[in-house]
């Protein structure tokens, strides 16, 4: 295993306690490297950070126009959301204008990720079901495609195992993912996504060179371009969909709208689209954390990248690149930072 | 920041996806290091992981018998429970032994660890209190042991800040921390832990021999010898008190009784002590992952030190080391594995 370098230290009182590994790399749509640190070249399971290019197909297809799909379904589609009631109902939506509902979901049940959510389902004696699962929009937006392509067939029939490698519907969403990402799917490392979907080994530079093509247009074709711009504007219209209530991707795209597109993905992934300076940013925690790992690199990149930042947007990036941490007093018992390195390099590849 | 051994690997599909590193050692009570991987000289927070070390006073001082505390209460105070109703009845009924209820408690509230008390809770339209803090028995028991020291003096006036760094009860706590570690803890890395008392730095070999000695009694007095026995005891016959349902402590002591004591503290911090071999055990994940990480590398090293293990102890064991990873739909779709250096090891340390 490779050794990455550390970036991001966990303090408590005056020591580091803790600290996050991992390889990330800023890159255009030419595939040049910006900046990069740590073996890029490793593949790793992207998991829902590619939402994005996952629902292309949606658009591409035809799919969202015969629906009638608006910019909060769209966002949700590209969404790993929080499982709040907008969300669920959104869902329901969709299936709802394909004729469908929630019984043809094949992603699985989980409780709101959201705490209120959760809370306020188990205080109403209620139990989750699909709709709350955090990729259920990412889903109902399968189904959708999966009816299209269906066409006078049966959809239910037709959508039956939608999930699996080899499906209509997963056939167009791993070409879609080849297709931006240059990567052939079929000899890369293979899991079982936790919604599941097939996930796909792909190196962090790969990630990267899609997002800059899905945030640009560059590289892909018109249809395809024209279908990501109409996903990132509605996500961009309707940020609380793509995630939700105090969260890193909501609050980051409430603010800098079509300037950033941020999506993350289990254990530790994150992939963003900077379209103005015609960047794409991937990264991983080698230790898979997420929240506090991945979020506070992105944070950090982030504010290199986009510098000069505004009052707001200084204030925003950086209060999510060093969150305080809290105890259950509610004291401030220490602090989440990038570790200087990252911290220089992000600051260099803005310049 | 040294790098460290990958301990641990996270496997999604044909990949490793996620993989954590740490350091360990196994010592005896007379410091002798007997296997060792990374850094053990580095102070880490060793957090809840030392619960058992800071509950021998409540047992020295007397206020154990005074308060007429049991076996479940002993065992309560040593833990990180799931905030399940027997945990915070315990807590509970070692403060009404003292004659105080939860309002002195100053660990702070959150939601009970366990989903299933948490839940019912919610679906009860209550809201927890600090008894459901997973540290509440652990504060009961510095409550019972305050009491104890306030003598002729009101208990409350004399409780107030009993968290804080030389209040009378944190003074006897940390006395027992250096005296049972042989660190100076006026000299080492200081912070706040999670329920708002001091934590200290202190490198993992001393507490490998702390552990080495709290399981054997060398190295201690007869008095702290004899209160660290009451404890592991009380933990033996109420494994369910030290964590709850579930949880790995106690399944780890449920099956093996006094011959394991493990505790585990937030930040991926373990400490345990094998009486018959005479060993302690300290370790400690780079990246502070402890469910997924921390447990596995301890469950690797028990299988390794306790061999050879009857059937069901080989079971329980593996499973601990290997357990599956399942997806919302309930596929197995990965594993986590103690990586095979850390096995290695874990079998010729136990030779």
């Amino acid at each position: 295993m490779n050794t990455h370098p550390v970036l991001v230290e966990a303090w408590r009182g005056n020591a580091v306690e803790s600290f996050h590994r991992g390889a990330w790399i800023v890159a255009d749509a030419a595939g040049r490297t910006v900046a990069s640190a740590g073996d890029v070249q490793r593949p790793v399971f992207p998991r829902s950070a590619i939402k994005l290019l996952q629902a292309l197909p949606l658009v591409q297809s035809g799919a969202a126009d015969r629906f009638g799909l608006d910019d909060r379904e769209l966002a949700l589609a590209c969404a790993s959301h929080g499982g709040e009631a907008v969300h669920a109902a959104t869902a329901a939506s969709m299936l709802a204008k394909a004729g469908l509902d929630a019984s043809v979901l094949e992603c699985g049940t989980h409780w709101p990720y959201e705490e209120g959510a959760k809370l306020a389902l188990a205080a109403a004696g209620r139990a989750p079901g699909p709709l709350h699962n955090n990729c259920s929009g990412k889903h109902a937006g399968f189904v959708c495609l999966g009816c299209m392509l269906a066409g006078d067939g049966d959809a239910r029939t037709c959508l039956a195992g939608y999930v699996r490698q080899g499906h209509p519907v997963m056939r167009e969403v791993d070409a879609s993912i080849e297709s931006c990402t240059g990567w052939r799917l079929a000899d890369a490392p293979r899991g079982v996504d936790g919604c599941s979907i097939p996930t796909y080994g792909i190196p962090l530079s790969r990630l990267a060179l899609a997002f800059a093509r899905a945030g640009t247009g560059a590289g892909l074709t018109t249809a395809r371009a024209d279908a990501a711009r109409r996903l990132r504007e509605a996500v961009a219209r309707e940020p609380h969909m793509v995630a939700g209530t105090g969260r890193f991707d909501t609050q980051v795209m409430q603010h800098f709208g079509l300037r950033v597109f941020c999506k993350v993905g289990a254990e530790g992934v994150y992939c963003a689209a900077l379209p103005e300076q015609g960047l794409g940013i991937a990264l991983k925690m080698d230790d898979g954390t997420t929240a506090r790992a991945a979020e506070v690199a992105l944070a950090a990149l982030l504010q290199g990248l986009l510098a000069p930042l505004d009052d707001a947007g200084q204030a925003l990036l950086a209060g999510l690149a060093r969150p305080a941490l809290r105890n259950w007093q509610g004291l401030e018992v220490g602090r989440l930072a990038p570790h200087a390195t990252l911290d220089e390099a992000a600051k260099r590849s803005g310049a």
